[in-house]
């Protein structure tokens, strides 16, 4: 169960077609091209056990129909059925009750056969500060124009690729910036914005929540924001889905950057400009998510 | 030493800090950042033995001097004297006189150690016939207009990745379309000459030989390519590096995709439209690259 801090080890692992397997062992060949080209898709979940013991995959159908999508868009194969098996074993498998995290990993793998796994692990060591405190982010340009996404399916928009280093570098230099994340604008200008290396921005302007149109902007189908989205409109929001400036986002009550492992957390400072906190809101906006109050 | 022909299998395979290993084990745990984030860099290699069984890697040092910059982009340790004798090593564990294809990848890793490792395969079942009847390209963007990569050094242009999700969906839209390899544009209006998945452009007209400048358009700085205008430039030719439009390709006498393994190929039909093959100055351009006439 220990983790060392920065990098946290996995302490769960399965292996598509084994089952549960030892995580300190090797589990992918050399010429996988998950790691030779980055070339495959993956999840992040939130797994919930509670003081029984039983554990609860956030959002399960809606990861498993967005990961179907990204194979689908790499023409890997896609099992559903066999993903939530592996899926739910992996997580029964985690002992501790409260919050950790998952990731179910697809490659092209070695040969003609796709490798995929699960593995689950504790939550990131930042989450608890950042959900209490709030995050501060700073805007990157992601060098694309939103308009670059139109009737080029190759650019793989909306698809949760492996191909991730871009997004590790710019969350190393908003760390560099001295910030806890990034929020990525189109290259148009001014730049729209789009969203964070792992998570969606929404934002609210009165009863009205706000992100970016996936897909045709390239960026990603946030299972999060959309299940916030339609909790809101029950609950009597307005959502709207549209493109912004960051200068609209200064001008907004509250901006989150949403994932599935974090939940909502507020930004408190954008590019250097504090932001104001509204704890009612963002309470509000956090238990709709199906995220506790921040301390609570 | 077997392939199966679409996916050839790595014959040797060795791993650093740890030798030459059974290239059919696991090399690398599920949580290394190199599958799970494509975070790492990589490069391929030419390798040539002899009728003696001595085996040379063709420009181990401009690989290294590359790979060593893609690392320190990433900021993943690199010892360049390991790296040089682990990629000697697997290479002279290679069996087969006449060419092969080495690999050389580092990733961030798990846990705080970076992995490394080196594999040595057949060359691709394709290039003997693309060196003999050239190669038919389509040109696709690359999304990002040149600027993009100004005072951005998190769009990691110019880095090696492991991140080619999106090469790798280029190259299955070309096969889609008939043709053998893409060459991206710019996002700019025309677009700009850039490079293809794997492979440098370069074009001759008259006596110049061209390419497209590397590092601040975002493309990697070819060391094939750079081989190639030494070697010409001795041998009485202009070189140039400048930006092209598509147009001025199509002008051009002979166009050709440069790589490590493949060598430069002829581009025989872009977008469509069939070009003139010349041989005379094909087979000078290969030999001043190192690499045989084809058919030779």
């Amino acid at each position: 169960m220990a983790a060392d801090g920065a990098h946290p080890l996995p302490t769960v692992l399965a292996v598509l077609g084994r089952g549960l397997v030892d995580p300190d062992e090797p589990a992918l060949r050399a010429d996988d091209a998950g790691v030779t080209r980055g070339d495959g898709c993956f999840e992040g979940c939130r797994v919930v056990v509670d003081g029984s013991g039983t554990a609860d995959v956030a959002k399960l159908d809606a990861h498993l129909a967005r990961m179907s999508r990204s194979a689908a868009r790499l023409e890997i194969d896609f099992d559903a059925a066999a993903w939530r098996e592996l899926i739910t074993l992996a997580a029964a498998a985690w002992p501790q009750p409260g919050e950790a995290a998952l990731k179910a990993v697809l490659t092209r793998g070695a040969g003609d056969r796709p490798t995929g796994f699960v593995w689950v692990t504790e939550l990131g060591a930042d989450i608890p500060r950042q959900r209490r405190e709030g995050i501060r982010v700073v805007t990157l340009s992601r060098g694309m124009p939103v308009a670059a996404f139109s009737d080029a399916p190759w650019l793989l928009g909306g698809v949760k690729t492996l191909s991730y280093a871009v997004n590790m570098a710019a969350a190393r230099e908003a760390q560099r910036r001295g910030a806890d994340d990034v929020l990525f604008v189109s290259a148009d200008d001014p730049g729209y914005v789009l969203e964070a290396p792992t998570a969606s921005a929404v934002w609210a302007t009165g009863r009205t929540l706000v992100t970016t149109p996936p897909d045709a902007t390239g960026i990603l189908a946030g299972t999060t924001q959309a299940l916030l989205f339609d909790a809101a409109a029950a609950a009597g929001w307005r959502t709207d889905c549209r493109l912004a400036t960051v200068a609209e986002l200064h001008e907004a009550d509250v901006l989150w950057l949403v994932s599935s492992t974090r939940g909502p957390v507020d930004v408190v400072d954008l590019d250097g400009t504090a932001r104001r906190r509204v704890p009612e809101i963002d309470a509000e906006i956090r238990r709709l998510a199906g995220f506790a109050v921040p301390g609570s």
